[in-house]
């Protein structure tokens, strides 16, 4: 077993991570640092504190890190239209890589030789969570206690609560599901969700009324755009986590941003999970509207080529990496221009864009047009486009050749 | 000026092409031959023959595509998940291939020299005709009047047409819009849509009903796939044209499959346009569902990777060329095991996945599940599996190394 | 422990796998199965019968794959012009998924429940081996001693000998590097090559004499292309493996194939390695010399741009995938027409292509020439395809962007 | 026809562009002025001056470009190690923007509204010098006299020149090739290379001895470079330009760099072309020497997938976008710690890595050794790597999917 001696451990307060604190202490016979973050999830953290005295910590960290957390990852990441798979935008994956720097710096202020979290060895956060640790802090230990010790089901858990003198509070009605939650979004997993052909039940979902619950009435609201991020919504100048914070109000009230798939994790095996990103999903439609008008095709069209692979690596753990860096350079590069006003319509889950407009725009409606055009455009300019590019075609033609 | 003894024009009835084919006649004092299919575009195609007769016209062919366009261009197009631009469902890019096709293969067995058809030089249709007809017939001539013609507005058409007595039919309340329709789509461009800053009026859309006056009940279906294609709706077996005539009716009913868009043509400028895919939109949703539990994980990325790609060379009218039977040799591959049946739920615009289930799954419950995996999955594994993915990384820290 | 009654080992006859077929028994008690395959490595395979048999084993594989393994596994490769990371020409990846294949199929056939390989934990081919065994059987036991036990030094396997009677063989002069070789290639590793300043020493290479000693004269020779693959020489028809080690001999004679690089391997790790690959050299000047003539513009490029990521999964040990099979249906679709004859000039190290021809080439003189072409090409075409592809950069000009 | 004052021509000093400048005088009675510039042709370029002079030219632009184009254009382009359709390295492609961004230029310093150059309308030079100036000058006329005038053949064009008293100097035993140099290359087409089967004669090539002629004792050569540039040979600082000159003497000397090629223009056809590219032939090996012990190997794979669409975009004439800038961002990113030193072999045509240092290596011996690692690196997780790896592809097998 590893020397440890200090472990900084990432705290929620809830069941699962007190026990670990316990399990740490007593196992490694190390001290435990814990580090408890509002990402925006809307759980106050101060009483956090109170549990982590409560079970003898002595050195405790409490942040509120919605503002870089929106400015830093979730902004540069909806740059790029990012979704994962089609559906999935990413909302427990951005979160982690400023989890992991947070217990990284926080280990190297502390002193500690170790970090530790209470994410499972089957899914995705082990990978997010380590992978970052590993590129910050290479000489960094890491300690999973769901991969190393034996207290695999709930009873196991409680009974070592009891052992061990740690309070649990019982809420009442308390989700059979597996929950993770930050400015961005709120995931279910597990329970009646194991069995793909199970419909979840309406109220599983907490942030957004169902669209048939929704306002009759649509809501209308006005985004404004700066290189290629939101700075003002109906004319309200807002930081990044204000912005995503009203978004996920107006979102949620009219009924969007629920969805319900099965993913591929990235240690190799599906899982069905439900996930509510009402700002996100609003904030995808209007980026790319903005976009529609403001960056040129090719430079639309890379990004869109590069995307699933620039969502694969968030989805698995490589947010710290070069290539993650690269791409990023290529997108933000593209965004210089993308600024302008998304005018969008809310209603019982749908977004829709019914405007939007630049002083940088490239559309050129005298070229566009329909009528008259006063030359801007030469119509016989098409014949010599199309003859050549058709032409290495039609030498394969007149050589006989058969397309299939 | 080119020597044209006789040629195929692509004949939708209406005052353009009718006045194309009399100028066809009259400039290339040529025979022209008439083509008319029927690919679902909601209008009767058998009155194209008395207008074509009493245009003279001695050859003429009007033919059903439906099931072919389907079958041979929609369902192949929908496999790989396709959509230009974030957004568009290719509606009318897919149609032209196949009329291009049709064009060319009438060409030969009536002995024609050119082809004709009524696009206008600023568009991409232009492009997805020609580029189609000399890839299959590399020495066949194209004319394109409006990239040669002078009736570069409604009134010289008319006057045109007062000259020359071609009769035209007033109707009623004519849409402003300038619009094309399939089975896949419909959709709109010109007039008001011309600012992208103008919502489109709700009168324009003839496919769906909106949101609002959508039915307050959802409506369920099931579609049951075999190799990535729908082959039965609610259990009852259905050719291709009729599952998306089906889908149609369904979702338009419920509000489903309108977009508007700005998007980028192929000759260089951006337009607006809005499109009515009331069956697309839902197939595209149930296409990604139904894969989500058959398609192996790297499959599905490299299907996403290369969609945009795929989407590009249909949008650009390189459905007939090399590199796109290569990317649908590709696509095909992958749809052996997409086999099995999707539950959707339809309301007021949204389409949205409520069951999943085939024989082929490759969900395994007993891997995924939170509960006690019986060794189905060694949690132990990962942390090797985290540690060789770190390891780059590692020793680039190790030897002072900042991410940015 | 898992328990383990018959295992089939990838058997060379050598020091290390002799080892591993005691060790095997000795602490797995459980029966072993020889498997030793001839794959153009260059020593008879013989030899390791009575090897096998003096280390008592009772079934014992002895097999010449030399065809297989070229015509399906090497040839295919090779048609899509595949290289890894611009240096590598695969030739040990290419060989471990017959190896796996093969291993598994006597694990049928024997019945037994796992297989086992010489590979050590920090190399390429563990991975190579293991993810095809568990790609095609699912539920077999993998045993890699290397990873298990603790005979991790020269002196303490001789030891081992020593202590279970195990022969061994002292080969004078023997070399110090780590060596694989089959039809394709012989690679060296380790010793002085670990220093990446180091020049290795000119006897350390088998397959050709360096281009110092190489003739001086030149020596010609004529491929002849059917579809992609190789089928004549000199129009001398030949078998795949016939064709492969026919330019091993004449490219190793004129110094042909050498290759010294820096790689990253799939476990995380840069290493150094140097490949003689002599008729692969050859080969992948060749095809894309045939493929210059015959293959279509924007289908070679499509093959070019997803080379990479192709010669990566080989790499990685990922033959057997659903990823690698929708890229080879990519790839040999592209081949039908890939066709012809190219004539080489060998010349201590460098193989220069001079000339090609094609019953079905691509390459048309009378558009391409300088002189006058009789109107095969129409240079005003030129002016509309540069303004259309213009157009958006125009647009962006007018409207005051600037490029960087 | 077009109103033009004035015209900037690209103007050699040669027949041709002497013609074209009478000619632009005559047809368009407009003034011209004359731009020569020195990119490494390896001819005078002052000479041009008197010509100019002689045909009356009042505005006579002579320009030193060479440390420009090899800072801003050659080495940018090599950091990508870039090639077009896996032989050419651009040397013709990689000159034309600085000239298309110098026209413009003075068209603007001289209130000119044109620009013309002597490229045919079969090739790709008219695009790139197109496309740069209306990417950079909107608003700029481009007058292209071969694509307008029908002095088609060289009888023709001696004709014009006797009746309009061009001098013409007579040189002895001139190249029937079609050529173009700079410091990068010297590229030839035409004539006898018209067929693909030729081999092209020994005095064709101009800048290089061939490997018979090369010296029969190797030069070796060390090249250091710093973040992804060459900064100094053999220990000695030099500038860019002078790197290169440095580069093409050695490498010519030694037979290296010549390519003889069938390449698809972007005009759709193919052509045939041979080249001289002495020190781009070195500095690619060397470039992909340095990165592969400092850049990492995630940042190398996607610059790898990602080169052949950069390579495209400056062979089809795209340096001046905005989808090329986004590219280089996200390669001048990845070099930051390209620095180090490689040592070469240069012998009769081959170039040869015969090492590489880097104060900023990621090669560690202490991980990749074969000897004992002291715990470097632990074996053991090479089996979670693997498991989880192959997990996807178990799960498809043991529900019963075959590969094919």
């Amino acid at each position: 077993m590893k020397e440890i001696n200090k472990v900084v451990l990432a705290y929620s307060g809830g069941l699962d991570t007190s026990v670990i604190a316990k399990w740490l202490e007593d196992t490694y016979l190390c001290e435990v640092v814990t580090f408890t973050a509002d990402l925006g999830q809307g759980e106050e953290v101060e009483p956090a504190r109170a549990k982590a005295e409560a079970l003898g910590i002595k050195e405790i960290y409490i942040e509120d890190l919605r503002e870089e957390f929106v400015r830093d990852f979730v902004f540069p990441m909806f740059r790029a239209n990012t979704i994962y798979e089609g559906e999935y935008l990413l909302g427990t994956s951005i979160a982690r890589p400023l989890i992991a720097k947070r217990l990284v710096e926080i280990a190297s202020e502390t002193g500690a030789d170790a970090i530790s979290h209470g994410a499972t060895g089957k899914g995705n956060d082990q990978v997010r969570f380590e992978l970052g640790a590993y590129a910050l802090k290479p000489g960094i230990q890491v300690i999973a206690p769901w991969r190393e010790w034996d207290l695999n089901s709930r009873a196991k858990l409680l009974a070592y609560c009891d052992r061990h003198g740690i309070e649990i509070q019982k809420k009442k009605g308390k989700s059979p599901y597996s929950m993770d939650a930050n400015l961005l979004h709120i995931s279910y997993e597990g329970d009646l969700l194991e069995d793909p052909w199970n419909e979840p039940e309406e109220d599983m979902w907490l942030w957004s009324v169902s669209p048939e619950n929704a306002p009759d009435e649509p809501t209308y609201i006005e985004l404004t755009y700066k290189s290629g991020d939101i700075v003002a919504i109906d004319g309200v100048e807002m930081s990044p986590a204000t912005v995503l914070a009203h978004l996920n109000k107006v979102g949620g009230a009219n009924g969007i941003g629920r969805v319900d798939i099965v993913e591929n994790r990235y240690v190799g095996m599906k899982a069905r999970g439900c996930y509510e990103t009402p700002g996100g999903t609003i904030m995808l439609k209007a980026h790319r509207a903005i976009e529609s008008i403001t960056l040129d095709r090719e430079a639309a069209h890379l990004k869109d080529e590069l995307m699933p692979r620039y969502a694969k690596l968030i989805y698995n753990g490589y947010w710290w990496s070069p290539e993650r860096e690269m791409l990023q350079a290529m997108i933000d590069t593209s965004q210089t221009y993308v600024s302008g006003c998304v005018r969008l319509k809310l209603y019982k889950g749908n977004v829709t864009v019914v405007g939007r407009e630049s002083d940088l725009t490239l559309f050129d409606e005298s070229v566009a047009t329909f009528e008259d055009d006063a030359g801007a455009y030469d119509q016989k300019d098409a014949a010599g486009f199309i003859k050549l590019n058709a032409l290495r075609m039609r030498i394969a033609a007149q050589k006989g050749r058969k397309l299939l």
